[in-house]
C-alpha cells in the first residue's frame, strides 16, 4: 500500500469513527426526545428564536468569515446569495422556528382505537422516525428551520450543510444547543456536524443502526449522488417537470389565468409548469392570447408542429424539451388530442410531482385525479400551489418525488411513523 | 475472460433483461390496475376464488411433481410440509382470496378535504404505490394470497416463489391470469416468475425504475440478504424478540394469563413471548407459579441470578439468551428494578416487535405506551394478539420491523400511499 492510500484509508477511517460516534449520541437523544411532552419541545424551540436574536452579531460575524472565504474562493453571487445572512433573516430564521413551535404537536396522537371481536381494543400511535439526517447545500437557513421540525416531531437530528457555511451553521448549532440545555432536552438531540469531508455523507447513508431516514435538501446532483448508495431510507426530492393541461371543456378566463400564473409567478421553483398541454379542440382560442401574455413577460416559448402554425413566433420543441425542468422563463407547448393524450404525455414525460387540468366537465376531473400518478394532482388551479404553508402543513421539510412513505410536500408527520396500540385487560388468544 | 466466466456472466445478462421485460411490463399493467374499479377487482378476486377450485387437479398435480423432486432432494420434513398442497388446502386459498375480495378498497379514499385560506381545496386521495415485488420461500400458498392483495390494493406485483416450488406457483399463476383477463384486467398485472435463478432476486431489488417496494416473506436470511442489496425499499420483517413485562402493581391473574398465553399458545410465532421480566416487587409471588405451569408444558426455563434463586430448576442464562428470538419452548426470565429497568433491557436487547405490560397503574401504562419503541406495544394482553387479522385489517402481507412507511401488520393500506389532490376554481398565487 502506498503512504498516500494509507492516508487516505486513515482518514476515511477516522470519519467513519466520527460519524458512527455521532450515530450513537444521536440515537441516545432520540429515546429522549421520543419521550419529551409538548411543553418541553415547545420551551425549546421558542427560546431558540430568543437566542438566534441575542446571538445576531456572533452568528453575522461567522457568517461574515464564510462570506468572505465564499468570495475568495469566487463563489458565484447566486450561492453568495443564499449564504449570506442579516439582521432580517435572522429575524425570519426565528420567526420561522417560532411557527414550528405553534404547530400542533404531532407525536402521541392516537387513531382509530377500536374494539376487537376477541375483546382487546386496538389502535395506533403517531411516533417520531428516530434520527433524522439532513444533508444540504450552503444555506445557513436550513440549519434553524430543519433543527425546528426535527425537535417538533420528537426527533434527534443530524444536520450536515455545506462547506461553505461551516461557521455560520456552527454558530447556529451553538444556539439550538443552547436552547435544548435550557428546555432539559439532551444537547446531541441535534447536532450540527463540524466536519463536511464528503465522506461525512457516504457514511452517513451507510448507517440504518443509528439514522432511520436522510432528507437530502437541495439540488438534483446532491439528492442524486445521496440517493444512490444509501442504506437507508431517502426522502428525496428530484425533477419538477409540472404541466397544466387546458382541455376543450375548460373556462378560457380560468384557463389563462393558471397557466399564466403556473408560469409566470417564480420561475425557479420545482412546482413551476414547464409544459403545457392544450386540447386541440381550444388550442386556437387559448393560445394566441396566451402567446401575447408570456412574450410581454419575456417568456420563451418553444411548440409542436401545431401549436407553431398558432404561434409563429416559437421555436419548435423537442423530445428534450418535453423531459426539461427549465427552472427558467422558457415554456414548452404541446397540442394534444383530448385527456387520453393529455395523460399519456404527462405520464411518459413527467416527473410525478405537480399536474393540473383547467376542465369543467366532472367526468374529465374524476379522471383526472385518478389517473395521474403525481404527488399532487390539481383542479383549475395553479401548480404554484404546491407547497407545505399552501396546504396547511405549517412548514416544509421538503417535498417527496417519491411514493414510499410521504409523497408531495412533507411536514412534521411525515417525520413521524404509526406503532400499534393493543389495550387489554388480561385478554390472551 | 474463461469461458465459464463467459457463460456465467452471459446468464446473467440474460437474466437481467428477462427481469427488465418483467420490471416494463409490470409497470404497464400497474397503471391500468391503478385506473380499474372496485367492481372490476372484487370480480377478478371471486372469479380467481373459482378457478381455484376448477382446477385444482391440475395444482395439485403440479404440486405433487414438486413433492416428488423435493423428496429426492432430502428437502426437511417441514419444508416439505410447507410445500405441500391437498384439497383443503386450496379451499383455504380460496376464502383468503374471497376474503380479500370482500374487504374495503381502499384505493381512492379522500381523506381531510379542507378549505385553505387562498380559496383552494386541499386533501390527500389514498393511491396504490405502483408495482410490487414479493420474495418468498417455497409455500405455493403465498403466490394466491400475496396476489390477492397486490391486485386488491390496485398494484401490479412480481412474484418469485422458492424454486422447490416452480410448478405448484406457476399453476396458479395460470389461474390468477385466467382470472385477470376474465375480468378485463392486464394478465400482466400479476406475473409469476418462471426463472428462480438466485440472480432474479438481485435483479429485482436493484430496478427502482419498474418496482417501487419489494417485500421478502421468509425467514431471517431471506429477509437480511434481500435488503443488503436493495436499491428499492423494502418492507422488512427481522427478528420478533418479544417481551412481556410484569410489573409489581399487576393483577395476578391477568400476569399469569398472559405470561402462559404469550409463550405457550404457539412456539414458532414472531409474536411469542421469548423474555419475560418481573418486577422484583412481584417476582415471589409470580414466578413459583408460572415455573409450575410452564413445566407442565415443557417449556425450558432460563433464568438470571434472582429468578434461579426462586426457579431452581431453571438454567443460567446468559447474555445471548436474551437477544435470541428461539422460536422454540424455551424462556428466558429476569427479575428487574422498576418498569425503568424493564423498558432499559427492552431497548437494549429487543427486536422492536412487540411487547407487553402487565399493570393496574395507569401512570406506568402511559409510560409504557409511549416510551417503548416497538411496533406493537401492548397493556394486559398477549404479545400473541400482533398478526393483521387481530387488528382488524382483513389479511396482512407481512409484518414490518422498520419504522418507515409502515410498521407492524401490513395490511392493504400498507401497499398504498397518499397524493395530494388540489380542487380550485381559476386559483392562481
Amino acid at each position: 500500500m502506498t503512504s498516500s492510500k494509507k492516508d487516505s484509508k486513515g482518514k476515511a477511517d477516522g470519519i467513519a469513527a466520527y460519524m458512527r460516534e455521532r450515530g450513537e449520541r444521536a440515537r441516545a437523544a432520540a429515546r429522549a426526545m421520543a419521550r419529551a411532552d409538548t411543553g418541553t419541545k415547545n420551551a425549546a424551540l421558542f427560546s431558540l428564536a430568543n437566542i438566534l436574536i441575542e446571538e445576531s452579531s456572533a452568528i453575522l460575524a461567522a457568517n461574515a468569515a464564510d462570506l468572505r472565504d465564499g468570495r475568495s474562493a469566487k463563489l458565484d453571487e447566486a450561492m453568495l446569495d443564499r449564504l449570506e445572512l442579516n439582521a432580517d433573516r435572522i429575524a425570519a430564521m426565528a420567526d420561522g422556528v417560532r411557527q414550528v413551535a405553534n404547530l400542533p404537536d404531532p407525536v402521541g396522537e392516537l387513531h382509530d382505537l377500536k374494539q376487537r371481536p376477541s375483546g382487546i381494543q386496538v389502535g395506533r400511535m403517531r411516533v417520531p422516525l428516530g434520527v433524522i439526517g439532513i444533508i444540504y447545500e450552503s444555506r445557513p437557513n436550513v440549519t434553524a428551520d430543519a433543527a425546528a421540525l426535527c425537535l417538533k416531531s420528537g426527533n434527534a437530528a443530524i444536520l450536515r450543510g455545506g462547506s461553505e457555511a461551516l461557521r455560520s451553521n456552527l454558530a447556529i448549532g451553538r444556539c439550538i444547543e443552547r436552547a435544548l440545555t435550557d428546555a432539559g432536552l439532551p444537547r446531541d438531540a441535534v447536532q450540527v456536524l463540524d466536519i463536511t469531508d464528503r465522506r461525512t455523507v457516504s457514511e452517513m447513508v451507510a448507517m440504518p443502526e443509528y439514522i432511520d431516514v436522510v432528507i437530502p435538501r437541495g439540488g438534483k446532483g446532491l439528492v442524486a449522488a445521496v440517493s444512490e448508495s444509501a442504506k437507508v431510507p431517502v426522502i428525496k426530492h428530484l425533477d419538477g417537470i409540472c404541466h397544466v393541461y387546458i382541455d376543450g371543456e375548460a373556462d378560457i378566463d380560468k384557463a389563462i389565468a393558471v397557466a399564466v400564473n403556473a408560469k409566470t409567478q417564480r420561475y425557479g421553483t420545482c412546482n413551476t409548469m414547464e409544459t403545457l398541454l392544450v386540447d386541440k379542440a381550444i388550442a386556437a382560442r387559448v393560445l394566441p392570447e396566451l402567446a401575447r401574455i408570456y412574450a410581454e413577460a419575456g417568456v420563451e416559448l418553444r411548440g409542436c408542429p401545431a401549436t407553431r402554425q398558432l404561434i409563429s413566433e416559437a421555436r419548435p420543441a423537442t423530445e428534450e424539451d418535453w423531459r426539461t425542468e427549465y427552472l427558467a422563463p422558457i415554456l414548452s407547448i404541446r397540442i394534444v388530442d383530448g385527456i387520453d393524450a393529455a395523460i399519456e404525455h404527462i405520464e411518459t414525460y413527467g416527473s410525478h410531482h405537480t399536474d393540473a387540468i383547467v376542465t369543467e366537465n366532472y367526468s374529465k376531473v374524476r379522471r383526472f385525479l385518478r389517473e395521474v400518478d403525481s404527488s399532487s394532482v390539481m383542479v383549475n388551479a395553479s401548480t404554484r400551489f404546491a407547497d407545505g404553508y399552501e396546504y396547511g402543513l405549517g412548514a416544509e421539510i421538503g417535498i417527496s418525488t417519491d411514493k414510499f412513505h410521504a409523497r408531495g410536500p412533507v411536514g412534521l408527520e411525515g417525520l413521524t411513523t404509526m406503532k400499534w396500540i393493543v389495550l387489554g385487560d388480561g385478554h390472551v388468544r
